[in-house]
């Protein structure tokens, strides 16, 4: 299998980023999007809610020489700050201090991407749709909707980085033996907005991800360095309680001043911005095999998951690293770099997946919970007091290259001991004292 | 929603059902086909397996008057023949005497029901092929294959009754909240022959579905009025024993004379059917909702199952014998009948996809063993004991109109309490005498 021309359908982030690790390897690499440019419409579409940028992620930034420049926009976030219905605060750490996820803006990284994939050598071609693809053949038949012309392509490599909706999964929807899920969460989501103070000043605390649990429901604020915060409302879709429930400026009041009575006057544009924006749906894909003939998949269009462990763009990127790593260590011998990709990243993607899940129940139901976060200070005291022996969970996806399905794994062994350990005789008094090494024996796993 | 016309995508089995119950309410019904039709051609195409009718499919077929046509061309089978690796033989009945599934060609009995669908004056269409579909808007892009000819259809309401490869149901893919998965089995299936003997005469026994069970894999072989029997051999597509693993005349004959060496004299063509005949893949679907806007999916374009039931096609039937009810409770008011179809089918056809996977384990593995053997003699004397207050799992599915989920329920019930009675003591001796009142009674599900 011979390839030098490489074609990339999707200029989103993942796609962008494959896009240099493999113009850095010689090829020649097209990357070809049904969107036109937003850097030049200013719009960008797509979805909008911000970013958690990880360890997986700069070290996806790292190997095409961005990292730097991403961290000039983004805003470190150490910890969780929860808001209870009264207003009251409890900041959560997410790992050891020095370590947090960083808030970007989707747009933001995205256009400062693609300007560096061109800088790079990389030919980016917009407005360009796909109008029917073969996936074992390597032609796309494709249609520039500024011109109405169509054309045939036909590289050596069909790489599919084209999100959730993938239109190169879709056509392989049909080759013998491609297993294949979509499903749809209860839960939509909306984008709302908390504008910068005066002077660009922030009006709540810039140094953290917030997150209003509400157990069937939970609103979350990522900041902006202009000194806004992006807001996710992720509410049943359908309901007693939901975005449908919602039919008129009244009930939105209602529902915010009962559940979120210290954000809404932040929110000047509620009603404007519940009413006007979209609600966005949440979509799990699992597939599997990410590939056919002369095709494969990468990022979301083999693996959408749920936003709630913020891993969605740091996973896509380390399917890149991986990636960039396979092709040095099979000499670009695509048939070989191919099914160990997919085999390595398979299991990894789908326990991401479940993570995501499982976070999500503990974002907008647990952080609350009395013995959540109990399990979660005993978790941090073990790390703190035995930094060489032992990772919890979080960091173990966050702030490590630990492969996901490790984490899975973890997530699951050390809830298991944790419940266990809150039955033990005296443990609310003596855990951080003399039941600490104990508990830590448990709990090692390094 | 006013519905007059009404174009049905696919003329197999279930399309051609249900355009004669369209047709009886006065519909205008108008059936496309991708293939040419296959009266003419004498090519079937398509899948192979013969079927097995039951009471399901009788009622569907009842309805439109073709119960004793079908019966003409069908062979009831009233249980399993086991054939051990000996070549001992082991009879076990499907139900009470005078029960059983009945076995007939596909293809004979699609050509006896389009013959009587076009007779009640449904309008069949083949060589055409659907090139785009909206879902939404009850449009369809089409090409006269023969003709080349493109045209667009806009009937009132399109119904995908295009099976388990649908097109109807890919082009829901992109509609919101469709919720859909395609799994393969490991399993594939390959057709061979057991032709009849002189003058017509059936070289084993006439009245019953073989089964050559063999744990990982298995052959099964179904009458034909003419004597000969289709067989099928279910096998691993990949492994140390499976399909791939069969490369030439020597292995095929070395893993017949080991595991069927009653069979293989019956097989003249055994190695010109194996190495010609293309190796079937097995796919599970499921989806939901079954349609968007003026769009719906039945049979297996909604519901695609593996065939180790034989409930396929009569799980398709009574999609339409449901439907059939609904047009006239809800008077033809098809914004009601739609939901109510969809809502009433969904858990069935999820059920009888289950119980076909175990079925599967059951017929390939567990029907030679002990512990199985027993709880089937022994759920069949309490079903014989006491007719009015017990039905066996196999009975609801096959002999009955019982929802499907019930069934499925039963049969985890069944099974737990039947592996318990076989701890008893003394149960081996005295089950069927003084044991017998008291396990009846944890059995009744009447």
């Amino acid at each position: 299998m011979q390839v030098k021309n490489i074609a990339i359908m999707g200029a989103g982030l993942v796609g962008s980023l494959l896009s240099m690790y493999l113009k850095k390897h010689g090829y020649q690499v097209t990357v070809y999007e049904r969107r036109p440019d937003f850097r030049k419409t200013g719009n960008y579409g797509g979805r909008s809610i911000n970013l958690a940028i990880s360890e997986r992620g700069w070290k996806g930034l790292q190997g095409v020489g961005l990292e730097q420049a991403v961290r000039d926009i983004a805003i470190p976030m150490p910890g969780r700050m929860v808001h209870d219905v009264q207003g009251n605060l409890m900041f959560q750490p997410y790992g050891k201090p020095g370590e947090a996820i960083n808030s970007v803006s989707r747009g933001g990284l995205n256009i400062l991407m693609i300007d560096a994939a061109e800088e790079a050598g990389v030919t980016y071609k917009f407005n360009q749709r796909i109008n029917e693809i073969n996936p074992a053949g390597t032609a796309a038949s494709m249609e520039d909707m500024e011109t109405g012309t169509t054309y045939t392509l036909e590289p050596d490599l069909i790489i599919g980085a084209d999100g959730a909706y993938s239109l190169v999964r879709y056509a392989m929807l049909k080759t013998d033996r491609f297993d294949y899920s979509q499903a749809y969460e209860n839960h939509g989501y909306k984008e709302l907005t908390i504008p910068a103070g005066p002077n660009g000043t922030f009006l709540i605390d810039r140094d953290a991800l917030h997150i209003w649990p509400r157990k069937q429901f939970m609103l979350i604020a990522l900041p902006n360095i202009d000194g806004s915060f992006t807001c996710t409302l992720f509410f049943a879709l359908e309901g007693r309680e939901s975005f449908e429930a919602i039919k008129t400026h009244a009930d939105l009041d209602a529902f915010f001043d009962t559940y979120f009575p210290d954000v809404k006057p932040l929110m000047p544009t509620l009603h404007e911005d519940f009413f006007g924006n979209p609600t966005g749906l949440l979509m799990i894909v699992k597939c599997f095999p990410w590939s056919h003939g002369n095709t494969m998949l990468i990022g979301d269009a083999a693996h959408a998951i749920i936003p709630f462990y913020g891993q969605g763009m740091n996973c896509g990127f380390e399917d890149c690293t991986v990636l960039n790593d396979l092709i040095e260590e099979f000499n670009h011998d695509w048939s070989k770099i191919i099914p160990a990709y997919q085999v390595a990243r398979k299991p990894n993607s789908d326990a991401i997946a479940d993570l995501a899940k499982l976070n999500f129940i503990e974002m907008r139901d647990l952080v609350a919970d009395a013995d959540f976060q109990f399990k979660k200070r005993i978790a941090a005291k073990v790390a703190a007091a035995y930094p060489d022996k032992f990772i919890p969970v979080y960091s173990m996806v966050s702030f490590s290259h630990l492969p996901y399905a490790d984490a899975l794994r973890e997530y699951y062994r050390q809830d298991e001991v944790l419940s266990e350990v809150l039955t033990w005789p005296g443990v609310r008094e003596h855990w951080d004292t003399e039941l600490l090494p104990d508990i830590a024996q448990r709990l090692f796993n390094l």
